[in-house]
């Protein structure tokens, strides 16, 4: 296994096709795009580094994989009172399936639905003390207390977060919202900014792999029937509307982020998270899709492989 | 397993909830809504059936994972030129989302997709031969020489088939298609008036099961690649816009079709087959969808677990 | 006025811009873009001639405003079953407002409105006996017998007619037409397809002048209250995507055709029809909309102005 | 003209069906909806009122007329970069409409468009300023200096704003605005809040009756042209997605609002404005548009008879 994540991170370090860094938030714009780390952790916890694997990077969209989870925790299936569980077939900031569909969200992963589990998770809280709590679960789930959220790439976030204080105004339009359209867009451009490695990244997704109990951190997160049903969600919308492009291609869910990361969980055999900053046209990392491709057909590794 | 299917079987015979039977293609009107079949065929071949697992019904969309497969053996890669791979986010026989990407469907199981296979896999040939090269694909796979196609139902397609005649001409609008619309609709309304037990039906997806050779036939019918990509694309797209609830649901690739029949793949598993007229909102079978989450539940099998 | 129709003819015919000719209707490709004819005849049927005004073209959507009247004179309010009379804000051909509306175009200008008219119209007899009603009411309107439909254009746009027969399969997908779609096309086809001279179509337009009724042929063809509204409907849907703009610069109801012509009516002054066969981007004649904004200036002729 | 007003105002303050008050601002919500008013102010200034003419009530949307005179006097055709001049098919406050066409709005009588319009005729300064402009300017149209704006009004459409503020940042989002969204919403909610009597309103719109100068204050508002233009776009614009059915049963230009306030012009004739709080279902109000129908045919006043 050693080997294959070099030889991947060797190719992809080299490789001259590196897709753009996303340039709407100016803090990511100037993220060197030669970075490439990838991480696989085993299910007995065992972990393969490679290249920048130990870098931390920008998560972006892959915490909305922990916040729909921290959700989920709080208030069990009434998640799906606030969004879908449908693929949306559109970019990640439509606001028209949003219209078509009276303030509901089609799943938790396209920006507006991230936004209303913000809403969600907060209770009546301070974006302090959620913040607080969101931080808590990562060094949890990671088993690393050097996990943060980096506070430039929030304040930069929020400098040009118009487009999703359109989509938060816009479901606040239909009566939707808890807490003040402000304070949750708080919540979401921070936790969007958790800075975090490969590696700590990988470890942070291991529960995903055995049925919701970590082996890493020796403890059950969910139940096994909601860690598969967050898989599904992963695999069905996990890369926008590039999901059915990665699902086709990889073949595991896998979740993605702007800031070049991608998160992908081959159940019964490990976590892998894999960066490099330069996208694709769809908005998911060109040569992490490129790696787990590779990964994934030199391990066998695929859902839908007997 | 005998044990589970007949447990199954006897309880969607006996609830009354029985969801409400395709209406818009009178032949599939008066089917009885009492029917409920299954059928597990393991990867060795053993097969254990249940309530009304050899009484033929119309296929209907199931047939669209076929003519896929054919597209893709006689094209390969080509066919993603005609059609995407994405989840569509609309109902199955949507027009709008053809005029935003220029007549090509999104993917090859919602109609219009299914319409452009249809074209793809004629190369020129007339109506009749294409449908004896379908049905002699099917009676191969099923292992079965009983399989036939169901005139009256393709009659009754085509007299109501304008708004598959709509796509149809409207894909032609932009030079898409290589044979005349009325003979490319004719192959289409046939392939999905083929009529199947879910016995013959499960034995059809064996190949699925096996990374694409059929233990049952003793037969590579896809190489392991092409089997995982169906697979995959039966996940993201193989029930409409119901495809995230049934991943979420029963979290197995399937397909189904709107006489009430769902072909699933649990790979290195069973291909199942199940029946049952009545369809849900979206237009899924009601029942044959909760008996699949009970056998994934009873059996454990799903792509998300360990 | 002579000397006004003189120079915007001299101008025009002069002028370097001219458009490009409608190229999806192989018949109409093939039109010189040097054309340029003006015809404008007073309430009192004095007419004033320029440029090739006297040569005939292709209406091809200006006899939508025909059909219209036709329409309304056999079913009365009826029609507006059939079709709406609000601005449709798409392109002319668009499908996705008919999705949204369940098959019920926004107004009888856009080709499914019209399409839907020629339904209405042929109150069951068979396309011949229908156009040749049509044909006799412009001949009848324009005083003149030479009026004729061009059969070659009408075979040219039935050959790459796929859009057309997308929008009416889609319209008799939710049972509103009365008479086989192809019988219906083969209606709409033809009366597009009439051709005529800009004098006899300034001249078949009179009745719209003087309040539904012709001074030229001395007949009251509507009364006042349905002369108005088929004025407000031409302001409002008569040029596509750009009736705001034609409204905008040139303030008259009008109607324009993809063979290059435009009839416009200054209510209790004259109708005019220019042609010049070059459009503009969408779809309307760009010389044309340039000749009757000059003759709306040079006249004071609007129905916004004291 | 006394008698007419007298007779029309006696029906509608008696008749039954009154439509619906607006609810979605609590302000407006508390309307009595007994009240209707008319006033017609003839081009060489004699009024006819009748019924409730000389209550203040919220001009709301009506304003947008008023602010886009305003932009075209500061800015010119630069106006028409900010937003187009068609007609939009969907309801007032769709933001569909403005992602297809990348942040900029169809017309500036839709929210969106007018919201722009508020950005643009800031220029830089502070909404105070702006809104003692936007005050001086209604005064002086009206001839009547208690012209004013309603805090309360104001106040309570800030507070239920969310689509207003959805619109807004969306725009801000594609780079379109020069001021900070809150100080645009702020002009924005503040001049829909100008509470008017129908008599004010009718005189403030007598200049669009004489070609852009105004009789009454013996003053010229905007040049000839611009005003047919402004005209043109209250026909084709200014009712929302009714705007086709106020042209078709009206004929004349006019600008709704949803506090139940109509302005009509009659180009050479008058500028009349009706009221009553009830509205019809795409937010005109339905006894403002019954009137102006009435008076329409009593007087034969409409821009498409000769």
């Amino acid at each position: 296994m050693q080997q294959i994540v070099d030889d991947i991170a060797a190719e992809m370090l080299s490789r001259p096709d590196r897709g753009k860094v996303a340039t709407y938030i100016p803090q990511l714009a100037c993220v060197d795009p030669a970075h490439f780390g990838i991480s696989v952790v085993m299910e007995d916890g065992t972990s393969y580094n490679a290249g920048d694997a130990t870098t931390p990077f920008s998560i972006q969209s892959i915490s909305k994989m922990f916040t729909l989870t921290m959700a989920l925790g709080k208030m069990g299936d009434a998640v799906w009172k606030r969004v879908g569980r449908e693929p949306s077939g559109d970019p990640f900031n439509s606001i028209v399936q949003l219209e078509v569909e009276h303030g509901r969200p089609r799943n938790p992963f396209i920006n507006a639905g991230a936004i209303a589990i913000a809403d969600a998770i907060m209770m009546g809280h301070e974006p302090k003390e959620t913040l607080a709590e969101i931080l808590q679960f990562m060094r949890f789930l990671s088993d690393d207390d050097s996990v943060y959220i980096d506070e430039k790439v929030a304040r930069s976030e929020q400098l040009t977060g118009d487009r999703n204080a359109s989509l938060a105004h816009f479901m606040a339009s239909f009566g939707h919202f808890k807490n003040p359209v402000d304070k949750v867009l708080g919540v979401y451009f921070h936790h969007c900014s958790l800075a975090m490695t490969c590696h700590q990244l990988a470890k942070a997704g291991a529960f995903l792999v055995s049925d919701g109990t970590s082996q890493l951190i020796n403890s059950k997160v969910v139940g096994p029937q909601r860690a598969r049903r967050i898989n599904s969600l992963m695999l069905l919308c996990g890369h926008y509307d590039g999901s059915g492009e990665f699902a086709f291609r990889v073949g595991l869910p896998g979740k993605s982020g702007v800031g070049g990361g991608i998160l992908a969980v081959a159940p019964g055999k490990a976590s892998i998270a894999v960066w490099s900053p330069g996208l694709d046209v769809v908005g998911n990392s060109h040569l992490g899709t490129l790696a787990l491709e590779q990964l994934a057909e030199k391990t066998g590794w695929s859902v839908f492989a007997k």
